[in-house]
């Protein structure tokens, strides 16, 4: 299956380009090169999709012939099992990692994009549930995504899986303050609804009709008070059971689909 | 802090008790014994709200004095930190654990309860999302979750904390067979709805308004096609952007919400 590009032995673990790249896996690196570890043929599936992403791909003899539709129009460096799995964050490696370039749009195109529905994390700090707002973010046709305050590298490995190719399908601004990305939402005409459990609009009573940017807060601790009275409402699911809440992921899933609905209905 | 029933010194990791109370740790023991731990104040509160469910409480010092709330009219067995943390599967223990009995209710029971909201798992694997699925069945007001097939063991000690206290607070029943379950919530004039990406009915245009048993598969491959078919209806979230499917626990919160808002439309 190796075509000229790819000829030659698979680089080891002791390689050059391969321990560079595994660099990659500490956020100081990323941050400094701009540059990160898309892991998975579904990731380097989505980075292939964003022009000027990729810089390198490496895969495994095995990869390369499995994943043959995928790369085969691709220049892959080969490496072997062990050079693949030092690159990998998964415990079952997929075979193939690429080397992309930060791609996250400045906040300014985010927002004067127009968009219909934007998500707005704010200090979200777990790589999973990140991956997964963004996920959901994107199956519920959002049309953007900010990671705003004290939030995980985007970039990080895990959330980059836990996307499963959704970080390449819409786009996302970094934005150290979270009350500069409410402005500016604001600014544009969408209506920024807090996500927030002690909340006075119940969301399924919320106007949901317009332009809409949802904001969510962090893991454990929600959304700082002063943040939240930015919003144009505090909006809480209710809750109908003996549950405390919703987690994270799950209260972003109901607000985003609950809107998306309300959207359908209105076109 | 210390009542009668509380003082001494504190046990340590080498206590015969603590050692028994530790191998609740592994399935085939809790299986065996009909025994669980239970991890965490929260664990704690709900474990003490079910009738005959706690065995033995298990506290530090320190955390016997901070949750006097929950601990002071309860008989504690202090151990030391060690001790603690040798029951706890938590990184940051939170001080108290119980030892419980296994409180499952029968199949029979869940359903013969005239639910109008029943959520099935099948071969439902990953603990987290067991657990952040009963939290959700838990919200969106559900009168019972039964974990089918090959599903995750209820007891295990990341489904229970993945509850946050839910796990106590709704009926749940465990069904070897999946497929019993599906048959006995029609029995009962349930409409069982597959959960099913691939599915031909929209979330949005199904009829939710009547008693709903919602089937959910497993993460990886979702429900095998022999048990879909038997439900009533299979039904897919539509899917606005690019994401190929939502995860599990955002899926079913998705489908539980939507299905609490018809049922309260209509009441």
């Amino acid at each position: 299956m190796s075509s000229p590009l790819t000829a030659g032995t698979p680089l080891t673990v002791g390689n050059g380009r391969v321990k560079e790249a595994r660099k990659l896996s500490r956020r100081s690196v990323r941050t400094e090169r701009r540059l990160f570890l898309a892991d998975g043929p579904k990731a380097v599936e989505g980075a292939l999709t964003v022009e000027g992403c990729v810089v390198e791909v490496f895969a495994t003899p095995a990869a390369l012939e499995q994943h043959a539709d995928l790369l085969g129009s691709t220049d892959v460096t080969l490496v072997d099992e062990r050079a693949l799995a030092s690159l990998s964050d998964s415990v079952s490696p997929a075979g193939v990692v690429a080397v992309c370039r930060h791609f996250d749009a400045p906040l300014e195109h985010v927002v004067t994009a127009s968009p219909r529905l934007l998500v707005i994390c704010a200090d979200v700090r777990d790589p999973g549930n990140a991956g997964t707002v963004i996920r959901t973010a994107d199956a519920a046709g959002a049309d953007a995504v900010v990671l705003a305050g004290q939030s995980v590298d985007a970039y990080n490995p895990k959330t980059v899986r836990g996307t499963v190719g959704s970080l390449f399908h819409l786009p996302f601004a970094i934005a150290p303050d979270p009350a500069v990305a409410v402005r500016a939402a604001q600014a544009r005409g969408l209506r920024v609804l807090a996500a927030d459990g002690a909340g006075d609009v119940d969301l399924f009573e919320a106007d949901l009709t317009g332009p809409t940017a949802w904001l969510f807060g962090n893991e454990a601790w929600g959304l700082p008070d002063d943040l939240a009275a930015l919003a144009d409402a505090r909006v809480a699911i209710p809750i109908h059971g003996r549950a405390e809440s919703l987690n994270l992921s799950t209260a972003a899933a109901v607000c985003l689909y609950a809107t998306a609905r309300a959207h359908r209905a209105t076109t």
